[in-house]
């Protein structure tokens, strides 16, 4: 973004980039806050992916990858790794790399949030058509 | 309380006070735990509401201010969220300030649990017919 | 396990442990992992159920109460907990050492995790035919 | 904010922002990021506090009360929770609303918590003469 | 206790027990409260140990057994840990038991935790002369 | 690993793995539990590394992403945290897309938990002359 950008502009930029990241689900999500928090929805948009997503220092599969092991570790996460997870697809990583990831969580995180996460997965990739995923 | 009381004063004193705070969600929520841990539900109101939260300290709003910063934090207390937003409300804090107070949660817990906790906000403002919160 | 054991071994034998310890809820919980991650499945019984529940330092009931602990603080691990309420009653655990030990947790975790702990527990003892549990 | 601002203006706003409620201590902090995470230390005073706290929904010693909740809940937020007490003495709160906000949290956090957190305004008061706080 | 008792009662009844189980770390970090918050170290004693760990429902090892779970999961509790790793020891259970019961908080809480919590059981065991522990 | 390997087999394929990837501050770390949990340390080793770490599925830079982002999650790993992030860099991330993930952090988990990290990261690339790192 310029240096000068007024704030529906910040926002627009943001927005249509959410969209692309997160899809018809993540869009129904934020959709939802804005009759109860119309900022909380602006900044979703506006600050954390127009300003913090859209930057170029890491690519989009590495983003996915960071945020997995947070809503994993962080746990009741469960709306938002749905997103990510198609987000991760989307962005090129692989449903055994997804499930890798996952695994690996089992070692910082216990098998509690590991599991929880890998049925998140589940549901997604059923939905999308990627089940079975492949013993590595 | 004076220095002197019987266990069962201690928790009539805090149950009525409990009743006052959490209303009928609220006392359905700890009613269902008579069968199974008479303790915990003598506790909740005994000791949490008549020996804490019925201290001259903190005016019963901010101590909702409290909470509702600390269930945002905590993750997965969407239940007891739900009693506190009903609470805040009652103890005068408007729906715009409980929304604020939520926004402001995403700084220090990141956004995932700020939009877990407005969803929550919203659910409860919904019933009461307060949506949608106009914007600041 | 002897020093020298197969892979398949290790899993034949944490897998027949795990089952005995979990019961068919803990049983369907993990085959419900085996077209998304299987060798998350894999580790739960090899690993988890045969290389460290197996051991014999701490005696399974012991076992579970540090489990209830754990998986009360966490948060978000229902389906864990409903699990291993069912373990800590089948190791030999009482109704209200159940109880008491989540009540313990109030002072530990604070009241919206033992409410949420307990709750499962009484789910747990209702299918089981074990309420009222007896104030002690 | 205008709905044109630069960059600059925008982080300008909030630093001063920031270092009016966080002080010399929440001053050092954010420079020593500056050497390793400018974005950071931007985001912190530009997004933190220009857009959010800097927002007229909530007082300044209400958004305290909700943070010493947040940062409480975490844990691991020692450094964060000293400036944050630091600024709830300055936004108005006294030492015994500060106190009792945190004996609060061991209802719904558990002691630890409530204890560690309470070690630190401690230090925090302390520093500033104001130990002991009158019990209430 | 009596139905009947005054506050003062019930704060030196607990206070006896918590020296008993804590010993002097524990007393002084309680303590050291006392002149910032005199009503959380009369809590920690008055109602902590004297209405919840007093209770006969469950031995005072296994309470510790369940602490000591909470404490590894929640993290950032080392101070805690340090005064339940010498309350375990004095309530009966073996070092290699509290290993034990450490080593399997991997499998529910992950390594970092695991490691953390025993790292701090290897300060305690060290002042105790308990260093080293067999292996099992 | 073939299918049937010695358990002193699958620990020393481990910790030669442990030792590549954590280097000196991890393996003092590990061999510091030697005397007070060998099981602990044998299992970092035998499993953590040499059973899921060491899989194919996921290159070794990506698992460091995941782990960086759940030990920031996490909060309270700064051991933890200081040993992966040297082993990032030994990964191939460079020290700007280490930032740059634990500046997304701040997004999911909140300003504390991703200051808190980005100083733990400040101390590694200080000891390895990596100061400053750019702006992107």
């Amino acid at each position: 973004m310029d240096e000068a950008t007024t704030r529906t502009e910040r926002y627009e930029h943001g927005r249509a980039l959410f969209d692309a990241v997160s899809g018809p689900t993540g869009a129904a999500g934020i959709d939802a806050l804005a009759d109860v928090s119309p900022e909380l929805e602006h900044q979703v948009s506006a600050w954390a992916y127009g300003e913090i997503y859209a930057r170029p220092g890491l690519e989009p599969r590495d983003r996915q990858l960071v945020t997995l092991g947070m809503l994993t570790a962080l746990g009741g996460c469960e709306p938002q790794l749905e997103i990510h997870v198609n987000a991760a697809l989307d962005a090129g990583l692989t449903p055994p790399e997804v499930v890798e990831a996952l695994l690996q969580s089992a070692v910082y995180c216990g098998f509690p949030r590991a599991i929880n996460a890998t049925t998140v997965a589940k549901k997604v990739f059923g939905e999308r058509g990627l089940l079975p995923v492949a013993a590595v």
